[in-house]
């Protein structure tokens, strides 16, 4: 960027079209939430720093301990996941590593990313219920049949196509025991969890159905407050990391135009045969 | 995600169109780098994550600690950026808070995110000449007359539209200087910022031309040993907080389709006056 | 892109993992739906182009006519909507057209592209009580009883924000029109469009709520077939067309990071006042 | 769009931070270059608007029939093409189709939809030569080694990976062999086409390298007096339709989070060996 006219003398008229509580600045100046950025750096930690930019107050440590953790566990799970391949495919094609990103995280959605804003949308249906009186056990079934009407056979946060269990959500919710057990959570997302992983274990006798990633972020999530929207966000946060890093890695081991699949095949047809145009179209 | 049959034994194919270093993965089981998940989550920090994912091994503290001032420091600069103002846009158009992210994260390119890249290549391009044999101060300003050839007039990491005096700069210089000190980093990346930033102000002497954050986020990217086109990732993985920050407080304002300019503004337009379509056209 | 070897004695194996009847490929050879691609350039137009690869079959004349209508009405509406602007702003920041082209047409959701879709389920929610034997009055108002209860206030299709009479939309009817009586198509939904108008008059005495852009193009996809969500893809179609000619425009003048304020003004700020970091955090 | 006071009588004051020469607009009033929207609609075609946009004057029949010729022929080349694998598994993500639609548009970068723009320049610059008084075969061989020694080994526009011959290519050059004898062009970006695929394959004398659909089209645009730019901005025009084609198809075929890859396969992973979080990191 290039030094343009004297700034320190120039007005800045205020434009209400636009209004924020995050940020402010004049020139030599940038604050967030009041606080100076040259006192945050260094100070402040980058996980702090997104709650702050999120919630508008700074966490405790204990709070920015179990961020930091759902942040972790959500940041990649390889090439097979739509919004991995599609980085790598990106990439490929001449973008910038900015581009490879966007189209990426764009995929993030109701089915990929998704799976952890209704979750916490479920288990704060549940704790409303148990607020009002309602047995945990009880308040469980009610909601689960309420949200399998309403949105379909898929319980969000259970269950999971590959992993018969899903190796980062014992560790999550141990994590969230503990703090617990420090009176940094209640922990009364991690009960609620438990019961719905009880409840859909109970009914499906042959299987279990245990919690998953988007499960044990969203007890993270609800646990620290967040609204569930910004459960999709920060999942879209963590797994930028792992969308860059694939991202990379293709774009140094090469290739042009990588598709989807290896280039001795092709998709299969299953359209019209082989006809003329007619004339006269 | 929904369990689909008895994982445990399912065979897998491996294919090796993809392949990566970055992750493995069988059922119940997800390494990076040869990391069990289980272990990473609650014992290693977000930004020493992402360095295992970029870098294929674990920084040490005081690595972590530099890249962790470099990405908080990068996360906004207000909605007048167009990165930010496209987010908050974006999602009043009624789009998920992902999508609203990935236009936006899509526009960090080469002249809004892209500084930060060709700083590190500038100043990559001045320590090889140094290693060469040619003192600091004129390795600078040959560098520096190369790059202008090259790129043209505006010195990436340099001078601000805005600020007299960027005020993340001089705190991160300081934290370089002060890892230097400690031998995390060798501080060469430091010096020649410096070197830089002398040589552009002895040019224009009635003003000086300060590092701006761009400049001082590649001074930390360079001594902590990453590629050039990392600095732009890194920049994305930063900014992508402040981009979900705008969005999810645009969308807690509300507004429909709201535009760049107040709803009693139009464009100018200087284009033909009003005229009749030919007929047989 | 460059040959790779000798392609006519190539094996090609067939992977069922992708399944399309759109396209159908052997070296030298490409078909549409049958269609040698060759016999379709420069005997088909592209609008029946896109009728085919969204359909499976070609349109009459007469359809084509009409779809090619509605998708000119809507290509662009200004700097002022926020797909329009940002594009322009997108191109500044140093990125290709296919970028800025993407990261707008990203925001045609909902509520900025998404009204088409909306109102094609509207008036066929109608059509449907319609067939059922309920009068178009009446299965007009129960409809738009029921639609608000599920969306709302916002009745797409109808009323606009800048236009007292939105100038495309009488255009589009007249030619729906002229078209039933050709009996290219049956001209029911403009009678449901009608009917709404009227309809939405009636509740609001003093000003007219008369049918815009996304009503009218919504009677044509409506009358032509197309399902519901297709009115969005072809409003994508559309717009695209917009998008692409001001991310063009806009890389012609230049400015680089143009935001979506002036140059001499700031955003409003409404956060805390400045205060200190806390010591220990 | 809802109805939003009384506008025919509102004061819209004209702010210049945004200029265009597009589109023009009033209460009531739309204007492109001129022409009112509503004599538009039903009297000119989509190609010959999409001209109006781009270029600022209507095109006559023959140059329209041309572009059309041109935008159709680019519109699909199946799944295994990273666009549009891109476009079908983001569709399985859960996000509409304006979302998967920019995710696969914004991939048409430099290797995937930047040919066209590469081969303007090129034929462009062996037009100049020529235009200098250098005879064609030669201002052929010296551009090529040029553009050689700037870009590398890849030639845009010419060979195929996949195709021995392109089918779209012939049909196209004959169409503006055509076009030339009717004097709508003049033939000479033509006449370089080929003049370039004689030299490259006297280059390599046991095969021949055909021009692919990315020459053809862009001696079409040339022909037409399009900037090279614009290759890349109408081939993006012209992919999007089968991005949206496929994008479609894929949400009716259903799946939930599609991969690149079949659900009984993995990538190869080429990483570190499983070892342990060392304490203390």
């Amino acid at each position: 960027m290039s030094d343009d006219g004297n700034q320190a003398t120039r007005d800045y008229k205020r434009n209400s079209w636009w209004d924020t509580r995050i940020i402010d600045m004049e020139p030599g100046v940038i604050r967030f939430s009041g606080y100076p950025i040259e006192e945050l750096i260094g100070n402040v930690g980058f996980v702090q720093m997104i709650w702050l930019m999120l919630r508008g107050e700074l966490p405790s440590r204990g709070q920015a301990e179990l961020l930091e953790a759902a942040l972790l566990a959500g940041v990649d799970h390889g090439p097979q996941a739509p919004s991995i391949g599609i980085a790598r495919m990106a990439i490929t094609c001449g973008v910038g590593l900015n581009n490879a990103m966007a189209s990426a995280i764009n995929t993030l959605g109701d089915v990929h990313g998704g799976a952890g804003e209704q979750a916490v949308e479920l288990f704060r249906s549940i704790a409303a219920a148990k607020a009002n009186g309602t047995p945990l056990e009880l308040a469980t079934r009610e909601q689960l049949a309420a949200f399998t009407v309403a949105h379909g056979k898929f319980i969000p946060g259970f269950g999971h196509r590959f992993h018969p269990v899903d190796p980062r959500a014992p560790r999550l919710m141990e994590l969230v025991r503990i703090a617990a057990v420090d009176g940094i959570v209640s922990g009364q997302f991690r009960d609620i969890g438990l019961a719905i992983e009880s409840a859909l274990s109970d009914e499906k006798r042959r299987k279990r159905v245990p919690m998953n990633i988007d499960g044990a972020t969203a007890v993270i999530y609800a646990e620290l407050g967040f609204p569930a929207p910004l459960a999709r966000g920060l999942f879209c946060l963590s797994r930028a990391v792992g969308i860059l890093a694939h991202a990379w890695e293709q774009q140094q081991q090469g290739g042009r135009n990588k598709g989807p699949i290896p280039r001795d095949e092709l998709p299969s047809y299953s359209g019209p045969p082989p006809r003329p145009v007619p004339d006269g179209i």
